[in-house]
């Protein structure tokens, strides 16, 4: 199949301090269907185009954040590849069972990576209950899309040391490629855009000191008009803008920034370029990282740059 | 490489009646640049936005109409396998050497299919003179965009008999999937929409008892507005709209079908879901594919099933 | 003031054949709200971004159709200048009480136009309950506007005989102004749009045997983005389209025209020109009129021509 | 007429620095076309969707800002009671004769408001040879709009002193309404939005202890889709941006702010409600005007509030 091994991130884990804050976020402003919740108390949530169990998942915790992020590949082989290409690497891999912490989805192998960020991969995970049509298919089922109708998880934006190791680890061991690269002057990477399909990104890091960081959570919307609609929302609810609408050069993106209640930091994408692993690698250099990530202001931001969870 | 085999199709031929008159409208009203002549006066035109040395070739004929497309895949390996697939399919390959009739071309592998058309695959192809920026790339080069603003060849439908072996070689040899399809009554392939990526096709056949048929060309513009801004294009031009602007849903694209002046039917096309090989695939019945093809009149159109070049 | 005398069409008054059905299409997919039923049952509707009472009447009967329309003047001294005017034209005006029919409406002068339709003005109208905010004002109010998010009644047009005394009626009584007309081979008037403001049309006239006929009821959308999320929920929801999402030359408005269950036609509308009474009039050949009415495809429609209610 | 007496603002005049680098922004980003020169050198320029012979003129100068504005008038009728009101009114009017320093215009009255700023009337005023078309009329004629693609001139908003004097000036003697108004908390006049038709605004004052100021001119845009267009221009061509795309909840324009090569500042607006004299005024409290502004972020912007010209 031409589209195979590592498929595209598949499920998110967030720590959240205020649930039914935050919740309510989740499900009436950016329009993820609640699923359901786990034994423990967790939410499970997922937009209203993908078919899988779930995508994200909500923690209650004392501090926002990452806890562990988990792609989909295309079968049992190519998982148990990935488990040896991951030890081969050097990385500690281990077993998550079927349906224990997050129901529906079978085993998960799970690694640490340098950046301090635990990712998973998975192949098997149960059908959502609510699932887009696929005989003589609406455009959505039965629920129209609500709030900021956003379609599904689109990718996550990662802060940690060595990314140079991690970008590795995920064109290496995952068979993801790279379209899109800054380096410092020295020749450092900056930040690293990674992706296993047409999207520009599945995943991306930026290189940071303090392990485990993540800097925001990407959905997905249809197109500019529904990147100014989720704006309007965004006024309406008073949530917290960190900047936008605005486009990225970088995978050009047109996009908002802002803060969900418990001070995750949510992308509203549409849009970037269709990506290919024969086309060549776009790079940046630091001082045109502004221009890259805000391509009508051309400049960077404190905010942007220094809040993550 | 998750994304690999058969990358997309980069290289279509098409017959026009009037170079002139034809060439204007692809350069002019369309967006695409010409990129240059054959030796034998086929012209040779591209996307902005894509890299490699052309995408389009239109050849002065007596009829319009299509006379060969071609896939690019990832290696020279993958070319071999696809040879060796291809003959163990039952097909006869031939082989045009590097810069033949396509300037700028490597070696490519020729079959034609039961529908009666020639597809190729190629791996090399020299990059294209005014390419995409790499350098801190802003979203278009030195020239902005014009016309439609296309951005790049997207895909095409072909017509001719015998599709459901036409999807089996598409799958078994070039290794694409098969995200939508629709069955008559009694349970045969009357259309089927491929794919090598995320893109939800990169061709499409429709069974239809003469071969060698072609329906569309489309080409992917940024999002409905850019769909909204063609028409308004085809409305100062004077151009023969055969439908649109509307939705498939199919696809999900937003699209415009007309005529280019050769009579060629030309597809300004933008959206699409995110196409992967795990999700389950649509399907549809023949007396649904009304909504499917034009989901805001659910109806189909004389002009639509029986206008083919 | 500059904006004076006549200053928008306030409310119309339908006929429908399934009260129940055809209303959750105006609430539910049309968007509009509820704001009462009179004492002998009609529904008052009204769109979110309007401050007035409210602005559709649903009446029940054996047939669909216009029952009378009414334009909202700035003053006492107008109306009765209206009132003065009307039967210089030869036009007999009758006087409905305040609070009557129409509840929250002031005194109403109608008139009879020699199309068959009633027309009436009145300046006094109860504020509605659910108003756009006016301190602080967000876009919208507690409710976030619903379906296909129409704003406001735009403009309707009649069909019936005498339209050239019509039009001489809304200039001359009415103080409007007629940007854009269409003209038959031998100078007769075929269409005439009429507005007394910035807006390309309050109302239009087709030429037309039969009297007291309606084409359509047009509200106001923001924007292309939303002609096309409401083509997306027409296409849903099973509405027939009669055409769209298209563009008009004339008024350059962009739109879909569909029917409501009763069969009332409905248009959803946005931009237009910016209409002033200094611009020269533009003037349309009949053999241009399908350009002028669908700028992408050039021709009418037999539907659209001959389907009234 | 029941839009009549004041118009429009039809023409601003504006000092810029470096006439060449200026005037191909106001032609090939902006997208105006240059009518022609004065015979003292200052450029004449209208939008591609103007009748009238010019709208703005860019004048030479050492520093750059405004230097009057006209507002078109429907007849020498209203052109003399505007002469008579504004001398009741206290000011000393004066008058330009026709085709003198504004070729192309008849006479105009010019009066000095008490914030500094030369406003004029005027009812005569040449066709352009450049108009839009009036016989089965295209989108536009035979040059398709550019860059930008903005269609008019649209307002302008001034800074001075002594803006309640300014609006009242406004209102009783142009004819104008306010639609929409910012009070500090003593209850004194901080901004105010002015209109003579159904835009919410054909200028705006700001109180500013500086006389003569102007913070920017605004374009109109078709929507939404075009403000994203304009954007992705910025940044293309390295215009310095103050802030945008965003929204305003006053007026509900989508916008951009951003300075041309002279410094001084343009706004590419699009949307904004029907405003009619009937409709309440919006008032807006001083703390709310960052939401106001805009309403995306909610937050004023030192560079939006300090920098004018």
């Amino acid at each position: 199949m031409a589209l195979n091994k590592t498929l595209r991130p598949g499920l998110i884990q967030l720590r959240v301090l205020d649930l039914d804050k935050t919740l309510s976020f989740y499900k009436d402003i950016l329009g993820l269907n609640e699923v359901g919740r786990t034994a423990d108390g967790r939410v499970m949530l997922k937009g209203y185009d993908e078919f899988d169990h779930h995508s994200v998942t909500l923690r209650l915790a004392d501090s926002a954040g990452f806890d562990s992020a988990a792609f989909k590949v295309d079968s049992h082989e190519t998982l148990e590849q990935i488990r040896s290409a991951a030890q081969a690497f050097g990385y500690a891999v281990d077993e998550v069972p079927p349906n224990t912490d997050q129901p529906g989805f079978g085993k998960r192998y799970g690694f640490k990576l340098c950046t301090g960020h635990r990712l998973e991969v998975y192949c098997d995970v149960e059908p959502a209950r609510q699932r887009p049509m696929i005989k003589n298919p609406d455009l959505w089922g039965d629920e129209p899309p609500r709030g900021m109708r956003v379609q599904r998880l689109d990718h996550f934006l990662l802060f940690g040391p060595g990314i140079s190791e991690a970008e590795r680890f995920c064109t290496e061991v995952l068979g993801m490629f790279v379209p899109e690269i800054c380096n410092t002057p020295d020749g450092k990477r900056l930040a690293t855009w990674i992706t296993s399909s047409n999207k520009p990104h599945d995943l991306a890091f930026v290189e940071y000191p303090e392990p485990g960081k993540i800097h925001h959570i990407g959905f997905f919307l249809q197109d500019w008009n529904d990147v100014g609609a989720a704006a309007d929302l965004i006024g309406k609810n008073r949530l917290k803008l960190d900047i936008g609408p605005t486009r990225h050069a970088i995978t050009r993106g047109m996009t908002i920034y802002f803060w969900e209640p418990s001070g995750n930091r949510i992308e509203t994408y549409a849009g970037g370029y269709t990506a290919y692993p024969d086309n060549p690698q776009r790079v940046w250099d630091t001082d045109s990282l502004g221009r890259g990530l805000f391509y009508y202001s051309g400049e960077l931001i404190d905010s942007f740059l220094q809040i993550v969870t």
